[in-house]
């Protein structure tokens, strides 16, 4: 066994704190790479607190890692020592599901395996996450990250940038298309930046004013104070897509009203309880509210290699692990511009 | 002006009784004919009641109407005297918006004229449909009808067959798909056979274990009844696409977990209240609720000759004129198989 050390809740009511704990040996397809930065999540929060119910304690958060590897397995092909590697979401899948086939493991009909607060695939070993010194992983589940950007700041990709990048790609969201971000946090601040990089023209809507100028700097075009009536119905019937961010309770029927004919609405934020809708908002104007899910590893793959290439990355606050408890109750507050990443030499 | 006789109702608390009024002149463009026929849809009956809020009386119901021309407007191209012609929900729209020069009148941004319980153009003359002798229709809104089929039976074809059969189109459902169809009535049925005729495996869903003879009948390869627990779980994330047709209320969320990975619930009935969605049923697999209304003109055209050349009509119920109120009841009991079609000559 590889010893590891990191923080860990200990449990629901418990702080983030120093934990010693231990990764698997490198098996002849694993990779074990040494994280060097790891981007914090809101449902990172949200699992150490046991929001969603079913917490695994001790819980060592964290699923965007970025880092350097360090040993590979025998029959490791994809990944050698001192590449640059980022693991997201999962670690693993059952690999013989029609989704796992097509490359969308994040929808593995056995359930894929989560970066923490998760099990093995024997259903029972605990994962462990990133605000760790070093992880192994299965080569399959390990993406190539550019060296060619600013290392911390591509840790933020592994999930708050596939979640946004999918659901662009797989509604082919483009040229000649209004696309609303709604909520400029860690998932819309993305969507901005990869709805500009697509050639969309892009609208932030935002119960904040605040948000306006930064809004502008990332790219957007328009910007709406979704509060303002005004402005609001100023965008009656406008958008092609909306893609909502926003993981607090709000009114889905409402931004119905936003979208034009086969205009749809994706949400990758879950709000913690349902929202109405009325069939007649989906009804008049063939409309459609859907969902999306990160992205399963070809696509996160593909992901990077476009960030590369566009020079994109998230705006990230770099902090030390031992602020990690401070972090947590200033995303409370929505106070973070955009992501927070730990600097995991500080550990 | 031409005189017309009809049934109409006087206010929302009247019934269906004889009235005499008159339809325009023929004018340059404007296609007469000679209502043979009349479907009677269920919104007919939302509509005479004032349930949907601002109906407009006198009203003459139907949009369900096929006849035979016996006049045409001097630069009239499309149809000539003697051919079998029908009309659907619409009698014209602004035709200058994109929807309607994309063939998308039904999404008419100023809004289309309804066949009856509405204004034409000029917002002050009201419309009057096609439980009536005779009616004056601008030809651009008047289909060709097949004489290869039974006529009473295309007429149901204008509404439910329409809206059954773009929303299957414009998703285009057919070989290799699961399909469910969600209620087995004037909509249902239709979808069946459409959802057959594409080439879909389809599936009845049904309250009622009662229609599963029909189901098979009409076609369908399977049939849940979705008030029993272990026949609902069953089909858990079976199907690629569900097409709702129930107008009673009903719980979305609990449909989710019938699509599979990508799957789309169609929405063509509008229940009074609006339904629960969480987001996160529509996050795990990707999911979408959407909505479809009717067909534009060129697609209903499209659904015309299609039925034609496939043999499909509706299933219906000849009912005399007279009979109208008594059709009202049964239909509000669900007692019809499963279109009432009104016999004209019966006037």
């Amino acid at each position: 066994m590889t010893k590891a050390k990191g923080y860990a809740a200990q449990s629901a009511k418990a702080d983030l704190t120093p934990w010693n704990f231990e990764r698997r040996e490198v098996g002849p397809h694993d990779v074990q790479f040494d994280i060097l930065f790891c981007g914090v999540c809101h449902s990172d929060l949200h699992q150490v607190k046991d929001e969603w119910g079913g917490s695994i304690f001790p819980m060592v958060p964290g699923h965007e890692l970025v880092g350097k590897v360090t040993k590979v397995g025998e029959h490791v092909k994809k990944h050698k020592v001192g590449d640059l590697v980022g693991v997201g979401c999962m670690v693993d899948s059952c690999r013989t599901c029609d989704n796992c086939k097509e490359g969308l493991e994040q929808f593995c009909k056995e359930g894929s395996t989560m970066t923490y607060n998760g099990y093995e695939r024997d259903k029972k070993t605990p994962t462990y996450g990133g605000y760790s010194n070093v992880v192994v992983v299965n080569e399959d589940f390990v993406l190539k990250v550019s060296d060619k950007l600013n290392l911390a700041a591509v840790a933020p990709l592994l999930c708050a940038g596939i979640t946004t990048y999918s659901p662009l790609r797989h509604w082919k969201v483009g040229k000649g298309h209004k696309l609303g971000v709604l909520g400029l946090g860690g998932l819309g601040h993305m969507a901005v930046k990869f709805g500009v990089a697509f050639g969309a023209e892009v609208t932030v809507l935002s119960s904040s004013a605040s948000k306006k100028e930064d809004a502008f700097k990332l790219g957007a075009h328009k910007f709406v104070v979704t509060k303002d009536e005004a402005q609001f119905k100023s965008v009656a019937g406008y958008f092609d897509f909306i893609l909502d961010t926003v993981s607090a309770e709000h009114n889905y029927n409402q931004y119905m009203s936003l979208l034009s004919t086969n205009g749809v609405h994706i949400c990758v934020g879950a709000p913690p309880t349902p929202s109405e809708i009325s069939s007649i908002s989906l009804i008049m104007g063939r409309k459609s509210l859907a969902g999306s899910l990160i992205g399963g590893i070809p696509e996160t793959q593909e992901m990077l290699d476009f960030c590369a290439e566009h020079n994109i990355v998230s705006e990230i606050e770099l902090i030390d692990i031992k602020d990690i408890n401070k972090a947590y109750e200033r995303m409370l507050r929505s106070d973070v511009r955009y992501r927070f990443v730990i600097d995991i030499a500080t550990l």
